[in-house]
This record gives structure tokens, sequence and C-alpha cells, in this order.
């Protein structure tokens, strides 16, 4: 399998939301169930994306955008396991938008996919401000990156529907208040779910994978 | 000490560059030492300009403008131990420009200044695009992002005078080669500077101050 490799530039904002309606109309046509993952670089996107589609593969068609500033590196973990792919490079533009997203579903067969991922560019802020047609917006926050950052970055916090806390494996070598993070985060967001997870371990993903289960059972009776 | 808050909205790049050399030569007048210090998110940043101030605050007189998306938590830590300091809040912009650092400036007695660090927004794309002012641009990675992020995030990689490698101490728990980070850095770079650091055992700071030391005498010299 070859990795399309489609690079885009920027586009305006104020055209950005009716483009993300098209995409989740369409999206909707093909109950294809779709998570905008996003987070700083390095937290674990593609890691959490490699560990998902190893539990669901068998039982779900997957596919994946996957958004970045230059190179392929992730797109080619995912190609490597036999789930279709496209890449999008932003051409040094720090998030993705719907147009860039419209380009990368014309490169899949929306007729083979379930669920789809959405690995947006490494960056805690302007991705939060543009919607893609995805159901869910999930975050992952990295312990390393300490457990101020939904001080700094409150927006992504406050508008995700999932945040992942990744790389609990670490948590004995860090100062990391799990107690701290989750009174910020659900203060500014009191909806949320977060899940404690580790990647590396398998730690927490359990609960991760139980939520995606009922998403995608609700998806399909919609 | 009251922390200064400028809250600034974003400016056209186009004019970036000529508001940085005013900012540029305003500091050179005064010989001021300047440092824009960019990262992703939690990376170090703040614990960088925490232990350089604790090094060298009493030969050298420091000031610090610290760039956030919102909050003055970083600044509350750097007004603590007396520095003076001035807080941008750039309202939602994904880096600091010339004109807010100006801003910035402007807030602070740069008679009584030797050493400014500008402590930019978290992330590793768009702040590589906007020169400041400075006289050197230093990045810090963060050893668990992975030693695969200056495949993905290339242009501050390319374009920093100094690379900080942080969290060594975390290295035995996290499958980075140091090695592999340094071949792509120096082949996106060659005449880059690396130090690998642990802002919290302190281990490598060292050579990060020697190479500071040496800056500022060349600076007084000019």
């Amino acid at each position: 399998m070859t990795i399309k490799v489609v690079t885009v530039g920027e586009k305006i904002l104020g055209t950005n939301d009716a483009k993300a309606g098209e995409n989740r109309k369409r999206l909707d046509e093909h109950s294809i169930f779709t998570i905008n993952i996003m987070s700083s670089p390095g937290a674990g996107k593609t890691s959490l994306i490699l560990a998902t589609i190893k539990r669901f593969s068998k039982d779900v068609r997957i596919g994946v955008v996957e958004g970045d500033v230059a190179s392929s590196v992730d797109a080619e973990k995912v190609n490597a396991i036999g789930i279709p792919v496209v890449q999008i490079n932003t051409g040094g533009g720090c998030h993705l938008d719907a147009f860039m997203v419209e380009k990368g579903l014309g490169n899949l067969n929306l007729e083979e996919i379930d669920l789809l991922f959405i690995e947006n560019v490494g960056n805690l802020i302007c991705p939060n401000n543009y919607r893609l047609g995805e159901d869910v917006r999930l975050m992952i926050a990295s312990m390393p990156e300490g457990d101020d950052k939904p001080y700094k970055y409150p927006g992504m916090f406050a508008d995700s529907d999932v945040v992942i806390l990744n790389k609990t494996d670490l948590q004995p070598y860090l100062d990391f208040s799990e107690k701290s993070f989750r009174k910020v985060v659900t203060g500014l967001n009191p909806d949320v779910v977060i899940f404690p997870i580790s990647c590396k371990t398998g730690s927490g993903l359990t609960g991760w994978f139980t939520w995606l289960e009922e998403a995608l059972r609700k998806k399909k009776k919609q």
C-alpha cells in the first residue's frame, strides 16, 4: 500500500465551519464515527491510534488521516499494519482545517471505513479553533508536560469531549498531581471524560476501549 | 512587585521583521543580550530560566518577558524570586511577535538589564516564523516527546542557535536515542550547539552556563 501525501496551504477560518459541516454530513452518510485527536508534539497521538487499531481492527474497519507540518513518519507506522491512511502535510501550517480534511477524505474509500481517526498537528492552541467534521474531539495530555497545562492552554481542555492523560508509567519520576490536574480540567469542562493511560504499558487502556465500543454502538444506531 | 500584564492581538507577519530590527537596535543600545526561548508546552522553558537566574543573578542583571496564551503562572514564579518580569498574554495567539515584545520592553527598565529572556508561547511551529529582536534563538526539546521530533518539526530545529535537550533524568524510562536525535538535528543545522540537561537534577547545566558566560562576555565587548 502506498501512502498518499496531500500538501495544502492554510484556509480562512470564516469558511471553515461550513466546510466542517459538509465533511460531517458526508461522514454521517457513511455512518463513520470520526475522532479528531489533538495534543502537544510527542504526547502520544500516534501511539494511542496504534493501540486502538490493535484492539479494534478485527471487528471494525478503521481509517486514518495523518496531519503533520512535514514528514510522513506517523503515516508510515499506520500503513505498516495495513490500515488505510492518508498523509496531509500542512506546509508550515500549525493545525488541520476542514478543507484539508476534505482533501484527505477524497483519498480514502469511505465505503470501507467505520471508524476514522484524524491525527491533528502537534499543537495545544490553534487546532482547537478549527472544526473538521468530527463526532468527537479528543485531546491527549502527557504527564511529563506537567499538571499546570490546563491553566496555560485552557481552550482545548475546555472544548474536548475526551481527555487522555498519557505516559502514566512515568508518574513515579514526575512531580505531577493527578488530583490537581483533574480539578482544573473538570472546572473548565464539567462534562469531560478523563482516561489516565500508558500506551507503553497498556495500563488504563481498557477504560478508553469500553468508552469507544459504546460510542461506536451508539453511532450505528443513528 | 506586581506583575504587569499586556494583552495584545496578532499582527501581520510582513511588518514583523522590521519591528524585530527596531527591537534589536533598542536592546543593543542598552547592551542587553536577549534570548528567545521556544519549545512545546511543558518542555521546561520556565525551569531553564529559573535555573539560569539562580546561577547568574548575583553577577548579571536579568529581566524576563513571559509569553502565554492565558494565565500568568510562569511570570509569578519569576516574580517570586525578585526578577523584573512582564507577562504578555496573546489572547489565543500561538506565538509572540515583535510588536508584542515591543510592548513588553516598554514595561521593563532596560537601563537595569544585561540579560533578557523572552519565553515564547509553547508551540514548536509558528514561533519560529517570528523574529523578536533576539541575539540568540534557543529551543528546548524534552526527551519524553521522543527522538523523532526533528523530523516532524524541522523548521525550529533548523533555525535555532542552541538546542537544549531537557529531562535527561527520564532517559532510563524512555525509548529515546540521543545519537539518532543528534544526527537528525545536526543534519538540519550543522552549526547548532546541543546541551543535554536535566533542570530537575541539575545534570548538564554547567555546559549551558559556560556557553552563556562566554556569550555575555562577547556581547559586552561589542
